[in-house]
């Protein structure tokens, strides 16, 4: 068992704590938290043995996880390769991967640093937030797997798979452009959601009384938090202003129609909207029988 | 006990009927079911005693409760009118007023009429996926109410009362509008993200792989029914294209601070977003101490 640090207590990094205690994956897990309130939070839930400085954390871990916001990372990553110990591994979390390889790429220690991305959450934040089994049975993607050296990919695998996560590897640009698409714009889509209705409807009440169980899920992203998502957006710009370009697109040939009567065309465009329900569900990738 | 005749046995009319026998509100319920296959599901499932042509079942039912497409509703409601015994009531579920109130506005039965609207909901339709519980603690709408009598009106609330919901009173218009906004224009936003995903996203197989529960609850009501939605949507299209128009703004603005790189006006836009989580979770309700 090993003596794990993750830097930043809060929903991703709390999560993991849970999951790599119970797993016996971690003998020891150290904090390292900026919110002297998540700090406390993170001891008083469990999450880790002690909250310590930076350089002390380090000094102790095998394995580093660096779950904080990813303008955080980008400040952050090159120090901590610059403190780490010979044979240790630093691996972060965030939701952006292309400027993180870019800002460690030539570091002497770069083959110590795995770049990844387990893709799980809630809308909520911080220590509290932590849930037990929030990665199980869902996708992590590895970048530039062929920068890391194989102990560190190794031991980045082990912890995946204590998680219940099954691991998926791709360049760093095309993760950022394929989950600009299938996350970012998502939270994009349902802040916005969220900005319209409280704009229109000045009366909070209506929005309470009226809003059925579809509004409540398609806003439920705009709960999230902006210092999370803020930098996200910040660093994945290029690929998301395409992504939401396209959306405006469609909305407005939506609309277009809508104004039109075309409602055959309307119905035209729910019906292929609604192929998204085997492809959510994975029934798409049930193989075809053999013949 | 009475016995309900309930005219589509699909989600919302499935649901009711759950709730009504358990509730001991209908000793018989009756359904009317043109399709052959969703009539054999609905008596296979025990929701309703038997299906029946619509006049016999008018002839037999006291209390009839409309819950087809809105299009289909505004096309049966005045025929149901013309058939309908003394004393007898016919409420509709749909999501849309205006039309159907003003298509019965003098005929010599509107007062055995009550316009009401049950807002609940799935993603799922037809008889095999109604819910026991579906509307508990939920709100219904009841538009020109002074328009049914007070025996209608008593009927329909006896009715919501037993399926756990609370009724508020607005105005035809003054529904639709609002219901543009805090429903309709979610399933808008839904399906057209979905429909821009699978646009762009060539590769199935990624969007299985790397949605989140983000993309997946944002994305949750593109799974719904065209059949339901494309009527809805055609008889609100005033007050939904201007909701839509709101939305497609409010991204553009979004759009043009996220390439102008303009980070604390992103941030100030999501927190703005983040006030719909009180809302939601109806803490915003709570009334304030007495001092």
């Amino acid at each position: 068992m090993k003596t794990v640090c993750i830097i930043g207590t809060g929903l991703i990094g709390g999560s993991m704590a849970l999951d790599l205690r119970k797993g016996e994956f971690a003998a020891r897990i150290i904090g390292v938290e900026q919110h002297a309130a998540h700090a406390a939070d993170a001891l008083a839930c469990g999450l880790v043995d002690a909250v310590l400085p930076l350089e002390e954390a380090l000094s102790e871990a095998s394995l580093t996880i660096l779950a904080i916001p990813v303008n955080a990372a980008l400040q952050l990553l090159p120090r901590i390769l610059d403190l780490l110990t010979p044979g240790a591994v630093v691996l972060d979390v965030g939701s952006t991967k292309a400027q993180l390889c870019a800002a460690v790429a030539h570091h002497p220690k770069r083959a110590q640093y795995v770049a990844a991305h387990p893709i799980a959450g809630t809308e909520n934040s911080g220590p509290r937030a932590a849930l037990a089994g929030l990665f199980q049975g869902k996708t992590n993607i590895i970048c530039e797997q062929e920068r890391s050296s194989q102990q560190a990919l190794a031991e980045a695998l082990a912890l995946m798979e204590v998680l219940g996560m099954r691991t998926l590897y791709m360049r760093a640009e095309e993760h950022d452009k394929h989950l600009a698409y299938v996350s970012h714009l998502s939270h994009i889509s349902s802040f916005v959601l969220s900005l319209t209705v409280l704009d229109i409807e000045k009366e909070e009440e209506n929005i309470f009384a009226l809003a059925g169980s579809g509004f409540a899920s398609t806003a439920r992203l705009a709960k999230s938090s902006p210092a999370m998502w803020g930098p996200i957006f910040e660093q994945n710009t290029a690929f998301l202003s395409l992504a939401l370009q396209e959306y405006i697109t469609h909305l407005q040939l939506f609309q277009q129609r809508l104004q039109q009567g075309n409602t055959p065309a309307l119905l035209q465009m729910m019906e292929e909207a609604n192929r998204i329900r085997p492809i959510l569900e994975g029934k798409s990738r049930t193989p075809q029988p053999a013949l």
